[in-house]
């Protein structure tokens, strides 16, 4: 209960520290018989490493994840399943500028007020380190959900004032999110997103973003109608990833300003289905899936980390600056996006196995 | 698991319906000795109830709530409390028009979908009506924060295009928030907000807003570290709330446009305290209290019930047109102020009993 | 977290005192579509209350449920249904008797121990009367699992030295079980038995005994193979009663003497099923369900209120004695049947949605 | 939830199977601060570890854990702590013999109905392999509990017919455990067991026991008051190891025979404290610590595979034998002392956050 499980049927349990041996995530509740390998979980991963491109961090991780357990001649078994993912690069070094400094915007100083003390050599277990575990499990929900017609993919919606033009968001492919570096699907203005982020890199200095994320497939009702609303728990899943300060759905904070006439969604018939004219809503009613697309959008603050010297305290109170070395992402968003569809596919994995357990008509399994 | 409960050790589970004898709430974790009785419930509940005043829904229902449990000689006992709010308006009438057509931004369709059939006299479970013994829960974690000096307050801080103006948000008083029925405490912003919900009413519409919530007097230190962050409980707190389509800390969704230089609040010396000069971050570091007012905020959407005709369709899939009937909020941002405070202040006291379990040093009990 | 809810998906979660308003239980997990009504709590809470025969406690409770949610024209929606049982015996009388000295086998100590005060006219938390909305919640669990073709039934096995004899666990009928007032379908111990506890309650004294409970029907394939083994949430399940101090499967602490060759069950074919000649395993192997008859035994200890003198000390640790006024149970077994049988059926039922959650193959809700 | 953790506050998390690449665990809830190393997890592991004396299996398996994260310079540093347990004896053999037919009292037959297949190299995720993990993590709990003056400390007390006589449980000491390879502080029996066990091995045959647990120094008051029972968690704790047919406290299914006058223990005065003369309730009152040493009893079968053909049928349900190769242990007894040990003691662990969480006087962190 100490914060390190997320889920309730499909659930994972991480430990891990950015500079300790490695991270090991143990996912439960997948079902037997799933078709399951390493390969499996190298696409996300290598989406999610530092050092992929020019406009990410250069440090050199290579995330190669060993399965411990949970598969037997290539299929899940339905036990248990860890998944080891050791730290590589330990390098040994000075760590006197950051052992006794607060770095603003990072968890140093609330994890020295939290715990009495901390391991200095990073960000510990607050470093987004611990995010490649995650995106392993994530890319094992993905497989799941893949099965049962479900698809999750997220892009880079805004760097700075730059916006993309994304006509339907359901319609949006996975080749056109990895056709540029900046995982953008607009392409105009992907170029201009990389050429920002490469000129704030040269001034030392970092910036915020969107992300887009989008769930298509997802049948009307998953997701339970009060405290675990499928919104609440997908907040919960995304607030719970560094740098996230916003989480929006359908039309998000736009719905201030609108009056009820026109934000609701009329419902429709389309083919054998019902659906709704319109997704203002984001593809939730009253925290269950709607049976449309699930589309949210994450606001994501600028890197903390900044190799221009900044003010803080040390930690006996004393008036200082701090300039972070080491090697940091200018902008956090193009690795955020496979982090972001990992939390909304284990989310989805997990309302799936709640949904088929609860269902009527009550019969005997 | 059927999504009934929130929190790990303040933990809350409820039960009940629009239309059925009444909503419970069960609450486990408060510690033994808390002086609490009903009147310590009743000031909530009047600021979330119908009827209040002229500018949301004219039902008038007066809950009354009764402690079953785990209060003895006016001091609870550490064993679960169990608050029940009997409903009182249930007039029998002709369900007709709503039984087989679907309220557009309802959940009626998705309750469908997921359960077969529903409680077609109104909302059901999912109906706001439950929120009732939610603000009841909220008012004893309110009780429990306030012996620890956390105050817990929110406010109207937007409708429609009407932004109030707040300088401070920690300064803002109950008294102010009160001062008028719509709860902003930007009293000239105030009047124009009723005048255009008044207007609204008249045109048979709805409208939406922000709400702004904001914790003051939190120790840095709670919270934990990954999953349940502390932005991650309040986030999905918030967003189990009805019509919540968005939430954000601190600036929130600005983060897009900022860079890191600007973004980042320094750390200083406050005294003999560790503060940060802006709180940009609002009040979380690493998802873990950082002392500074926790300051947050909720888009709402507008009341989908409307009593002007809507598209939608049968439970058939036949296209066809509904009025709700009945008397419903134009604006439902009065109402969630204190439904939002609940769900804060009942995460935060969530947080407090595990960072006493699990702070150091180790000591007997 | 507190220790007032059970189960994971089928979850019951419970508030209440011996001498408050009322006991309350929230039911969640039960899917949609089951017919349930208040008559159908009524046979096991009758079995389950004081008053109902010579040889238990003559107190007088009536036990009337009230069903506040989660049932809409006679069927479970597949929300939260709660449970409402009014205390209606609270007369007012002098507690002085109780209130500072401790009752040897009681709880008395231990909650002033634990919380620093306790509710002094009575058991309070700890009292037995909880019992009440377990049972009630029980007999939904029963009327699901009755559904699926599985049958929870309890019987006294023994009462001091009298062993009943009983041939075939899973043969044992309700009728037989109900035939008698100690619930012991060996009618010639049941009568011997009946004598002893009158006899015993004569000289102001109680009696220990054994109450044996069987699950038939149960197919094979419920329990998870490590921690939530079905041995060990039927054990817990059993050992959050009262007064239970032993529990055991098969044939329990008679394995000591055993040895493999004769303790393992040969499996065998029977009909189109795999089975096993004999059930000294007691119906779960690796604690997952073996298809035979889950078969174990619970050793309650002898009522612990006596109307003689026992020693004691009062909360200042002063020596003194005390004998207890009031009505008591000189057996508790009687009562205790429905209480096991509740507790059994609710653990399979939240093993059945858990089985059905993560049964494979993997397939589209 | 499928059943791969347990505890609430002091929660661990399991991975691994009998002949994958190895087991894991996940630790959560260690406050910061406490001083932990490998060598912390070595004797019990040794305790625990097949191939240790002449009376259990001659499998070798070095089990050499490795701390993967949670621990900083030597301390805990209250974040999550993984370790891993890699398997060495893997040896590829030939499994025809096993593949398709059910080991009489294995899990075998109950997997393949849970989950349509299995690892049918061994036990799999039902082997005891699994168990070296938890003792590892109990050996992290012992340690807290240590800080705390609780310890906890099992031994053998029944082979077979051949009982030990043990005075006073709660004198038992470490020493006189491991002076003999059976685990039985009575020397004189300890040999008569070893004698039976080599004998019974020599006869390709098994034996069951009954093993004694007890913990000292528990303060009153650890526990809850109805689920979570110390007695509850403690039996679900215990019955979730392999092979454990029976729990039972204190005189445990001796009450049966017992009258109330002579069961309950009298409360005494004993220097500051309270206590009771007599242990017959083996240390805890309505499921709280009472402050008396806890002493339980668990019934472990002999055990299943054996080097002698038995009765089985294969996956088609067709008749036939099964001698199981391999190494086994003749006698469970002496390994499953540590394992005991180490469930006691993460539920005294949690039990002890628990009762940190929720104890008044309320008072800000």
């Amino acid at each position: 209960m100490a914060g390190n499980s997320f889920g309730q049927l499909f659930r994972i349990t991480t430990a891990g520290e950015s500079h300790g041996p490695g991270n090991v995530v143990i996912i439960d509740g997948v079902p037997p018989g799933l078709p399951l390998a390493v390969d499996d979980l190298l696409p996300d991963l290598a989406r999610r490493r530092p050092g992929q491109s020019k406009i990410v961090t250069a440090r050199d991780e290579k995330d190669a994840p060993e399965i411990l357990s949970g598969v037997f001649e290539g299929r899940t078994t339905g036990t248990s399943i860890a998944i080891l993912i050791r730290n590589e690069d330990q390098r040994s070094r000075d760590y006197s500028d950051i052992r006794d400094r607060y770095r603003p915007g990072h968890a140093d100083y609330t994890f020295d007020a939290k715990y009495g003390f901390r391991d200095y050599r990073g960000g510990g277990r607050s470093s987004a380190r611990e995010t490649n575990v995650r995106v392993a499990a994530g890319a094992v929900a993905k497989k799941l959900l893949a099965e049962l017609g479900v698809r999750v993919l997220g892009y880079v919606k805004q760097v700075g004032d730059l916006v993309a033009d994304i006509e339907d968001p359901a319609a949006v492919t996975l080749e056109q999110v990895e056709s540029n570096i900046v995982r953008c699907p607009d392409r105009a203005k992907a170029e201009k997103m990389i050429a920002l982020i490469e000129k704030l890199r040269g001034e030392k200095d970092s910036i915020g973003g969107i992300a887009e994320l989008v769930a298509t497939g997802v049948p009307a009702g998953w997701g339970e109608p009060v405290f675990d609303k499928l919104k609440a728990d997908l907040g919960k899943a995304l607030f719970s990833l560094p740098a996230v300060l916003g989480v929006e759905y359908g039309v998000g904070f736009a719905v201030a300003t609108a009056r009820g006439s026109e934000n609701n969604d009329p419902f429709v018939k389309d083919g054998d289905q019902i659906a709704t004219r319109g997704n203002r809503h984001g593809g939730m009613l009253g925290g269950i899936s709607s049976g449309m697309p699930i589309v949210l959008r994450c606001a994501i603050k600028p890197t903390s980390s900044l190799p221009q010297p900044q003010e803080t305290v040390d930690r006996s109170g004393k008036q200082t600056t701090i300039a972070t070395k080491g090697r940091h992402d200018p902008c956090l968003l193009p690795r955020f996006v496979p982090m972001g569809e990992a939390m909304v596919a284990i989310t989805l994995a997990d309302h799936w196995l709640r949904q088929r357990a609860q269902r009527g008509p009550i019969d005997r399994t």
